[in-house]
């Protein structure tokens, strides 16, 4: 590793600790580097509060004339909560800044070098862009697209059932994983859930068992079936609750006016249920940057078919069900190779249970074939 | 780690390397050392061979008297391919033996290190017991309770499926996982699969990818419905084949008669189906010392059903199928705790797949809580 790459990766390291509290923002870390030695070190510690550039050379002070600055992300050109991080970085005198790659934010997208530039600040850009990439995949997707990163979260045997043939589910993976699907909610701006999960396990889509901020959530209930009692209808302190529906009788459903809770009349697909792209167009325009699709299996199954999906985090238990509810239901696949392919799998050990991260590849065609 | 350990480490390592080579024999490995120096190496090559003791004593030569030997199975005291170990030690001269474990077989069962004592070799058993017993697990169960390990290997989508909707199932894991499948048939002396499997797929239940040794070929087959043109049935140079049936019938079928295919009439079970009881009291008693079951889900379920599994592997493809057929059915499973539990589940990378094993626990009463 150079010296260069080696400060990066630091910042990197740092940019990571805002995980669970800077969404829909991006994890930024920056180092302040002179006379090849870090003089201070900061990162974006939760949305709104200052960036990661700012940050590091508050701490920095004096000593950020003439210094190097290393960040993972292109520094801001724009007013958002917060003022641009190019006017900060010009005035602190900072003689070169290091990024690992370009925001695709169309605020940003280069005008953030550019500017740097003019004031005579030295860039290089590119610096461990790859490992840039991978921690801000959904903030990357949402600010070069505008569309939500999508992530379903499963729990699951290891013959993948979501529960027993009687429906008997708690608790099919240990409270190390369930802790860690907390972490996983509060690095996510949206978890969503279908009306029948809602209905059978009354969730509160709150994260309770890490530290880390709530996101918004989503319940899709074609026709407003959720009782008024439903935790997530009764909680207006701990998140917004967005409901999704399309109503035979196109009426709002009586509890429509809770506090923080919101109610949207969407379109019917032609399965008969409120339309995932139509949701997703809105819950997109909201500025919900990731989402946590949490199930259940008609959901899951849902967004797979309609080629939505970008990531699923499977949590395996070391359990055999047998017959029971199956985490995922028909997909059309008739051939294997037809099936969804699903690439870069990683795994670790969540207390006894398995945990098993990949991206998805949808391959159309028929035609594609199993790496070896 | 003491010296101690660390020549018994190497006596592991040794062993292993018999893996693919021994069965239904142990694997075992040797050294010879004196003052604190490994002077001879050896380990049990294939079966029928000379036994770990004697290939080191062998090489050591002269250099064994006064020396001490680590061996992490019990030397044997009885003539089987081979002579006595014991009688060789002795010869040698070697001053003190260091054994990881007794063998549970009848015939040693602690009359080895006995003979060893009452000829003034001194003898330490327990170094590193536990790893011993890991590594010879289904030949102590084979020797203790006269029963066959039994295995089962199930390769499937992450989702659990084993094939598409229509049985299309080629292929679902990789090459390096095919091939990894084969390593594990030569490290059983049997493996088993149901009718409908001969039926699909027409298998050879051959080792072909790796070098190693075939397993006896055992067919479920109730009704005696396999084709006679079955590869099983006509490669009687491969293996033996042995086929258990219990058909309504009670004839023989016209292929009974076929080189080094072996036909069985068993009783039904109350499923109606060959019992699988009666079928692992005869490949039991045959001497199988351990089954590789490759399935189809009815034979697995079975399996499982019968509380007859000791272990199971799985490979995960990364793929998600779907609406297809799963692993396993019906398990009678009510609610979550009265699943099938497993324990120490390992995992490793095999090509793009996932390879998953554990240990199987069968716990009665529905009270038994996941551990944490």
């Amino acid at each position: 590793m150079t010296e260069t790459e080696t400060h990066m990766r630091r910042a990197l390291t740092l940019a990571k600790r805002g995980r669970a509290w800077v969404a829909p923002n991006p994890m930024v870390g920056a180092v302040v580097v002179k006379n090849g030695k870090i003089v201070a070190e900061g990162y974006h510690r939760r949305f709104g509060g200052p960036h990661a550039e700012v940050d590091a050379l508050e701490r920095a002070g004096d000593e950020a004339r003439g210094a190097d600055l290393y960040v993972n992300l292109e520094p801001c050109c724009h007013y958002g909560k917060t003022p641009p991080c190019v006017d900060r970085i010009i005035k602190a005198g900072v003689k070169k800044v290091y990024a690992a790659m370009r925001d695709p934010n169309p605020k940003v997208n280069g005008q953030g070098f550019e500017i740097l530039r003019k004031a005579g600040i030295e860039v290089e850009v590119g610096v461990l862009e790859e490992d840039a990439c991978d921690l801000n995949l959904p903030y990357l997707k949402k600010a070069s697209t505008g569309w939500t990163w999508i992530t379903l979260k499963i729990a699951q045997s290891i013959d993948g059932r979501i529960a027993s043939v009687t429906g008997h589910s708690q608790w099919i993976t240990s409270k190390p994983a369930r802790r860690y699907a907390h972490m996983m909610r509060a690095s996510h701006d949206g978890c969503l859930v279908g009306s029948g999960t809602v209905i059978a396990d009354d969730p509160q889509l709150t994260v309770r068992h890490v530290p880390g901020r709530n996101p918004v959530r989503i319940i899709l209930d074609t026709e407003f079936q959720i009782p008024e009692s439903a935790k997530v209808l009764n909680s207006p302190k701990d998140a917004p609750t967005w409901v999704f529906g399309a109503p035979e009788d196109g009426n709002l459903p009586s509890w429509a006016g809770k506090e923080n809770v919101d109610v949207t009349i969407c379109p019917r697909d032609e399965t008969g249920r409120v339309s995932l792209l139509e949701v997703m167009k809105r819950v997109s325009r909201r500025g919900v940057g990731s989402l946590m699709v949490e199930g259940g299996s008609r959901v899951w199954t849902a967004f797979l078919d309609r080629r939505m999906v970008d990531k699923v985090e499977v949590m395996i238990a070391p359990m055999i069900i047998g017959h029971g509810i199956n985490a995922i239901h028909d997909l059309g696949v008739q051939t294997v190779n037809e099936s969804v392919m699903l690439d870069k799998m990683r795994w670790r050990r969540v207390g006894p249970d398995l945990h098993v991260a990949a991206r998805v590849i949808y391959k159309e065609n028929g035609d594609v074939h199993r790496p070896d």
